[in-house]
């Protein structure tokens, strides 16, 4: 162990002192304690790293490369976590290749601490690094590497586990990051954000069944129309949402596909025969989800179309969740001013100068998470879009923005389940009170006294602020008892026989 | 037939004239020769109509009220197709629910001649309408109605075929608007669109088995990277497009859903039991697809999820093409001082200062497309996200942004396939030139003699301008025999044994 | 010259075996009359041209080459028309560096009739061509030398007036083409839109005059907040429209600068000096617009930034507008079962089932405009960004994308200022209703008895249905005087002294 | 004050049943030490909160009900720091009108200490919360009461310094949060984005200057085409990125806007005439920067146009970027099988299978920021268009999504000048033989021998692979003398005399 003396000169020697700084200090803010450094290589030399972190040179070199964002920019940790799932894998698929196995060994067990989340304090760089994800590819390998020599009782930055001779081995950042990515995605789909759907869904069918005896007044074009039930209006929404859920389903066949075996260009130069397969077949029983080797890995190191796909899936859903949101605020206007037909939770105190004010701030949060999703989109497409000749360079930016839609919508769609959707009331009265005063009730008597002369009924009313059968009589189109038959809102809310 | 006189006054007097003025400029514009015009009512009252037109008050308040964007934005024609197909299966289901059988079987013939196209003349209005598509609905009811009073001898605007009562009957704009959405859609995806990616598919595929042999220098982050085959490099392409022609067809089995017998807000008001089941069927027969009624018409009407799905679909395909088309046109540059690996179909003149230019234009043809269809997702997603209660009124601009996207990507495809894809020739000299001065066939050392001294081989190399071959001798890691050994191009490009 | 049997075909027959029947179709679309064709000659060879038409071989080229969309896809007239002002202001410049004059003045008034739209049917190139616009602008330049020509008592195709040599002298296509999309869209922006704008802004400022004395409810979460008066809130809408108008002004500087002189890289080769300036003085003295040339050609041939930003301005004012037009929307829902504070013109038929109904049909169409324009805008970015070395090449795309977006948003705001605003009347008697009845008047309590028991009061009358007045009375926190004296909405529209 | 047995729980557990246990987690994942809490009460009841945090029940509450994505989603810190100047300069204009001055200086001196980021730890609330922000303006108000009332020497929870009515004086939540917004924006504009750009236009000229001797092909729609300078290519960028200072510097008059004042709904109810001017005064003079008062406060709380404004000319600015470090890139390319006209700095190695791989990682990192930048846009432009009535509820969406992309961008920006544009190299030898093989220097014989015959001597020269001055003899338009005096790349990057 050593203190800081000298380290390689960075590519314009003018600047030496600030950018050293610089990565010094961003070591610093990860690691406000350590005081002492030891010396790590790679192939463009010596570096300095702190002594109580495991990385090597390749990590401490991006630190100081890619001074973007601060500390919320680091690399999510799902995909810390699907390194740890993939390079215990390739550790145990390389061990039948001859790779020795108390190495092999050693270094699944390093690989499952990072897995399980335990070594995440050395992953410190930041999504915005190379567009292949190497560095953090190499991160993991070097993190990985120094764990499992210390397991084997040997000092880090001796390599005795070398980070690419051993822990990458028969890989490439190209393969291996985007493998990691569609780990980590169908990860989180699987695991988190299927489940918040369904209890979505089932929370709003619940609805659907205590409000199906509540008729109320339809609007199209934000104006008063046909009725219909509270149940039906909630039906729509849950069918958008189990489309959800088809939807997101449907992509999973492309995520499951893994480039890992494609090494650096597709070829899978420097693996053996059949290592895809049985990476691939590795990753699925570590995961207990039915990954499989991708069938063409040009395509699945050159571009990231699954990403874009998944993510559209994402902007769809985010779609249909505004529309749900945005009725459920709207009908849940007032208390006295507004629609008033439901009763939301009230969660929190609305306004700090309004007292007693209670907001739909459930639907705000959603929407706002819609909208972030919705942006991601773009920005997932236009990653996606780019890539050049054997290899997508806009790995880091594609996954952390699926992986930030996925965490954000998954997780909204929770709190608005159990903080808004669950505890939402029907205000029957009001819904009732507003039924009976709408004039687009005139519309059961088409069938009776045809388009044009019902269109005179309601327009009639409407001018004289009178009630519909008031104006039917008036006009000499029905009888009061006629009318009492026709316009019947219990028989208006589906076909007739 | 009346000269003009007087017609209702509009919502602001103040403006009666230029108003007027602006719907018979508009309607000039689209009959330079008419002169005449008869009178057409509803129930806002009676509209003076060019003679020579079929539509009726409505279509022509439309047409004033909304004199947005000229004639290029007309609702586009597949709409207009779409119409003709949906009004005469509701004619012929209504027969069975009573409609007169001589009204009902003009109203099948008029439709039939709006479904070839034979009326296209007589639907002027513009996508920027109601957002619920009722204008154009109405524009179709008026059409049918007077040319199936024409085929049954009665005259123009004399209401012997209704418009309402007969043509749309059973119906409402809110279910007939996005019936007719999804019909244009499934026909333009299923008779063009996948048609069109799977010649490019085939096209692609052809190049693979071409180019199989010619190895080339791989490039990844736009640097020298390990070897491949131009042939598995096309492979990925192809690949991409296959899967394109998958992702749009696990969108169909929404979009053959149909939201008819919804009527107004989804209820089915003033329809009969089983008229929502009949007309899908009607529809199914008559366009030779799948078409069935929508399992919740609530979410039918108020939600075009499945158009913002498939535009998603559109936008991942658009991802894929940027890619493939980029490719093509960087490794077709030069003629000298480009990259120069492919030759791609010259087709004409590519300046018009520098003589003898040839540009890859189809590609650039191609990837404008694409950033439209990508822009055309937003629009399309700002739409779907923002239907209010019962019904979304973004109806025209979701229908027409996809239509659009459908109809210029399909034909961009084809396009590229006929004019580039179809004619691309490998330049082999200068391919295996650039693939035997590359550094990165050091990779290939990797499993001999370790990342770290090939890594010194490479760097050496690159420093003196030498070949790896000398760097590998002079750095004394390998023999000559050894490294040819190594080192062979073939032998890179796939997993070893 | 040849005669060829040409039958007109329908537009979307399937794609015809060879590349020149399409073209033969293509044009038979464009001319149904023509039965004749001329030869023309380009670099490439001879190409058939239909005999009544002025374009040339390499015209024709394009139009067999890109069969992408049809004729709605037709490159837009403000283009078309700024390619003749350009073209006679080129003329105009050349004379002065040597051009015959006889010549120059024929293609002057050759271009004078483009510039003035008396050419436009030879004009049929679609957007989707090569991506410098090269084709548009040869289509230009072969139709003013054939024009010119004919002037000059010569034939067509014997290039008499050469198009490259004369017409296009001292131009590339690459510096030709961006001047003639400023040109477009300066002329556009100035003439139409800002205009548009101001006009709306004039009619929601008329409102705020006329609606300055009615005190409403404010509603923020869409919940009862605090009272203002409805002139109040419309000067927010006024505001944001005249932000709108600065917002698009301030783009203008970079929009005047043009590329004109940069010729085929931006260096000016083949041009003379003084010649950029020179003739961005005769397009501002023609256009009467303070047009400059740019002040680093690079940049004006490589990026379209200007474009992106003016976009961006529209992005801008969309989101301003879709706010607006959803507040009308809502104030004006109704007419029984909504907040129904606004009357809005009743312009039509709302519904093809629901007699009587009236849609805020003026909204809907502009903020499906606004949808369209946000989406143009990811078009135009993604275009924007993708420029390769010294040119950008998705020109086309950028141009008719912003053009699109400043046609529909400044005909929408139009249509809705001449057909909702300028009409909307305040219900007096239903805003005075509501005010009464809201809870939040409570706010005026605040600094006399602490934000607690004021809350402390609104939500007892909440919970008891009560009114504020006898719930600050039970609580024992005011007298019924003091409330009197302190809640008072037309104090609580301002601040107090 | 209670203890409770809290055990540190991992981040991504499952939602534990009860909301306080969430509540408690969330707590315990920002204080992994406390295991105290006192009572704290608002106008809901009583919440427990942790002993040595300084937040309320607001707060905490908040913290329970919005458990969406995790500490990364805390709210950006320049709004925390926003809230600190704010409530100092709140503080200070409110004794004018009243306030106690030693709880107002108390208010100053916390608040101090929050601009400074010395409570950072106290503001745990994230992004995904109401959308007016409320519950961060009284996060802002509880840390700021108790910590006020701590140096008075009186204890948390008590309210001696109420939140309310003290700190929160003549405030709402309404006009504070789009206060805090603009004062976070406008700071990180000035203070480090603008120096950022200024930064890397300085040393993009500094190449222009020194490049400007070295003559290279220029290349269009990525072919060869005629010549220019590397300094001119690189005062293109240098010009894109000056307008880009520009572009963002136009945006900031609207940002300078401050909506405090406005209080609830825009009217300034509760405030005090003067205030709103007198505050943006103070704001002006705490942050050197010119803040005003909101000419309309109605707009300034119902939309935040500014921020869509903002956020397009950001939009614009990663499209010029994208634009330039593509170039860079690709003209980086190789070592040996790309452009390779320039040679990039050497940061780091570049891959973890191909030994003595170096990367373009800047442009990389710089692009992703780009595509992000992008769909942040299109994320703000959804929120910001989406208001309703007296407020917009997409505040922190808006917000965190602006200074996401401001600190991302800015931060690129500097990363890409410091590691890559400073120490860009040209290749003067490569460079010098493409140039010197190029077909393209055949432009120059246009004016001489005309377009026609120019394209012919290219096309032959191309075919035959011969060079231009051969197939010009050849043809016989030219003598070798008479070419060599016409075609010399020195004279043909400029317009002539």
């Amino acid at each position: 162990m050593v203190t800081v003396s000298a380290s390689r000169q960075p590519a314009d020697s003018s600047n030496t002192t600030s950018t050293l700084d610089a990565g010094m200090l961003q070591s610093a803010l990860c690691r406000p304690l350590s005081t002492a450094f030891r010396e790590e290589r790679d192939t463009f030399g010596p570096m300095m790293v702190p002594a109580d972190k495991l990385w090597g040179a390749q990590t401490q070199r991006s630190l100081q490369n890619f001074d973007i964002g601060g500390q919320r920019e680091q690399m999510p940790e799902p995909i810390i976590r699907a390194f740890g799932i993939l390079k215990k894998c390739a550790a145990k698929v390389n061990m039948e290749y001859g790779l020795d196995p108390s190495i092999g060994r050693a270094i699944m067990q390093a690989a499952q601490e990072v897995a399980e989340g335990k070594l995440n304090d050395h992953f410190p760089l930041v999504i915005w690094q190379t567009g292949s994800g190497t560095q953090s590819n190499m991160n993991a390998n070097e993190v990985i590497a120094n764990r499992a020599a210390e397991i084997l009782g040997h000092k880090h930055g001796e390599k005795f586990v070398h980070p690419n001779d051993h822990v990458n081995r028969a890989q490439s950042s190209n393969d291996t990051f985007p493998t990691v990515m569609h780990i980590a995605a169908a990860v989180e789909v699987n695991s988190k954000f299927i489940p918040n759907l369904k209890q979505l869904h089932s929370s709003l069918h619940s609805k659907c069944v205590e409000f199906k005896d509540i008729i109320k007044i339809g609007r199209t074009h934000t104006q008063d129309a046909t009725p219909l039930t509270l149940g039906q209006e909630f039906s729509g929404y849950a069918t958008q949402v189990k489309y959800a859920i088809d939807r997101i389903t449907d992509t999973l066949p492309r995520m499951y596909q893994l480039a890992q075996g494609g090494t650096a260009v597709g070829t899978g130069l420097n693996s053996k025969k059949g290592f895809d397969v049985k990476i691939a077949a590795a990753v699925a029983e570590e995961t207990n989800l039915p990954f499989v080797t991708a069938e063409n890995k040009f395509e699945a190191l050159a571009a990231h179309d699954a990403f874009v796909e998944t993510s559209g899936a994402l902007n769809t859903i985010s779609a249909s969740l505004v529309k749900i949101a945005n009725d459920i605020r709207l009908l849940g206007s007032g208390p006295r001013c507004g629609l008033g037909e439901l009763i939301l939770p009230e969660n929190e105190p609305g306004s700090s100068i309004m007292p007693g004010k209670v907001n739909p701030t459930q639907c705000e949060a959603l929407t706002m998470v819609c909208a972030q999703v919705m942006g991601n989109h773009v920005a997932i497409t236009v990653g996606g879009s780019n890539g050049h000749f054997e290899l997508n360079v806009y790995k880091p930016l594609i996954a952390s923005a699926l992986l930030r839609s996925l965490r954000l919508l998954g997780d909204a769609c929770s709190s608005f389940e159990k903080n808004c959707v669950r505890g939402i009331k029907a205000n029957s009265e009001r819904i009732s009170k507003l039924l009976h005063e709408s004039l687009m009730l005139v519309t059961s008597l088409n069938p009776k006294i045809g388009y044009d002369k019902a269109a005179a009924v309601a327009k009639k009313a409407h001018k004289e602020g009178s009630t519909l059968k008031e104006s039917a009589f008036n006009l000499g189109v029905l009888t009061e008892q006629e009318f009492d038959e026709l316009v019947v809102p219990e028989k208006m809310i589906g076909p007739s026989d």
